[in-house]
């Protein structure tokens, strides 16, 4: 059944101070000459609407706050932001999982003005990603483990809206009959997905990669990282490799919409789906709310 | 004087023809589900346009189509754009220099069609830039020469919109007390700006990166180098190192709207600008059309 998407406009000061009101998702909103579409000059996040209640929205809207901070766009008045995305939660018809984006830009060329809006929409049907697992391939990004300390212009670690390498892997790995990516640096080391968080798991340790390589501090996999606390099991942030996924009893790429999906082949090698753990995992963050 | 910008709306056909016709370029024309605002996914050009006439007009367009192939956006309509750029300049109040960009998205999200415009403005004031010269700092862009061949999906070479990092590295050199940036590689190759072509000239040798270093290949640093042929010098691609700027004739950044900066300090090391060569490259740029 389709499903009209929900959108709240901001009004948003020098300062960051921001109003929302309704308006029409489906008439323009954007002008030509705003920096969010003529340089991708913004932030988002996108946040995963379980039962109703947006998740880790805290987290989120710190998030929101660093890559904020590390483009120089002001202060996101949180507040503002939180209320909008509830308010347009509660517009939308209800689902069982709904997904808000939140977007501030630099605005119109020479204003100083940031553009923004909340919209909140069905997500994308995920159950086939989430069942039987999604074929990855393991692209270079091309960058060094310590590109955050050494080159902090590149904004890695900031959730910017310029995005487009991030499709571009994407479609490559769909051109080449896979599913989804995992990035590694000139280092060897195992990054993140082009939209999701990487998490292995031997035996009862449960590893996802630093930040500090340049990745998005990811909020649903901290979700996980709880559900393995949850049950007893060790929750650690480490460096890995491609051989250390290989070896692993299970690998997942995790994100605010599709929450977990299992691994089931890297560069066209099979490798087994934790089913078990699949299933209590995303059991898990389907509905417990944090 | 305040001079009102020309903006011509594209209807773009999933195969890529399009028609234009005038709108009014301070209303909202783009969806805040566009892919080009959410994912800085789309493609652009700014073509300088010298007392009415646009510069390279057809190597533009000619990297406008390099750009779409490499996002698998579909072959831009060469004819049908090359028109819009001249109706829309025609219908600027004349100016001595405009500047038109055009842009193409991959439209909103799910429905496969694209979202484009021409937009003409009056460029900036470059004067200072052009007369005085830049102060410039070199910043590492961290990736590996061979990062076309190795890394297709990160886009180097193309013109996308996801340009968050080449504002970044510009606010970076004017927080440094800078104006603009020279790019070097992680294997210490000089790259590009953040927005222009690097050239340097040693006695009557004028010389500028090859794209192969996933560099945009440059469509002012092309008339360039004619410039440099017609007095009799030798124009060649090659690479160049820092050292090699330091110890250069001359230095520019060049691009369609600014044309020709020379730079008058690397990383606040003062250099000799070049003001002779500089004079002479500039009012070819001006007054020859190509």
């Amino acid at each position: 059944m389709p499903s009209s998407p929900v959108l709240f406009l901001a009004a948003i000061a020098p300062d960051g101070r921001a109003t929302f009101a309704p308006a029409d998702p489906a008439a323009p909103h954007v002008r030509v000459d705003d920096l969010g579409v003529t340089r991708g000059d913004g932030v988002f996040e996108s946040v995963g609407v379980v039962g109703g209640v947006p998740q880790s929205l805290e987290h989120h809207l710190a998030r929101f706050a660093r890559s904020s901070a590390m483009t120089d766009l002001p202060a996101p008045d949180a507040a503002a932001w939180a209320d909008a995305v509830h308010r347009a939660v509660a517009a939308h018809e209800p689902r069982p999982e709904l997904l808000a984006k939140l977007i501030v830009t630099r605005g119109v060329e020479g204003t100083g003005v940031p553009t923004g809006w909340v919209l909140v929409t069905p997500g994308a049907d995920y159950a086939q990603a989430r069942t039987e697992g999604v074929d990855v391939l393991v692209l270079d990004r091309a960058y060094p483990g310590d590109v955050t300390t050494r080159a902090p212009w590149l904004l890695q670690g900031a959730k910017t809206l310029s995005y487009a390498l991030n499709t571009a892997a994407l479609r490559h790995a769909r051109a080449h009959g896979a599913h989804d990516v995992v990035f590694v640096s000139s280092d060897g080391d195992v990054l993140e997905g082009p939209n999701s968080t990487v998490l292995a798991r031997s035996r009862d340790r449960w590893v996802t990669p630093p930040p500090e390589l340049g990745l998005l501090d990811g909020t649903t996999v901290g979700r996980a990282l709880a559900f393995a606390r949850a049950r007893g099991d060790r929750a650690e942030v480490d460096r890995l490799t491609v051989a250390d996924l290989a070896a692993a009893d299970g690998v997942w790429l995790v994100s605010s919409g599709r929450l977990s999906a299992p691994v089931r082949s890297l560069d066209g090698v099979a490798r087994p789906v934790d089913a078990a753990a699949q299933a209590a995992l995303l059991h898990h963050l389907l509905t417990v709310h944090d």
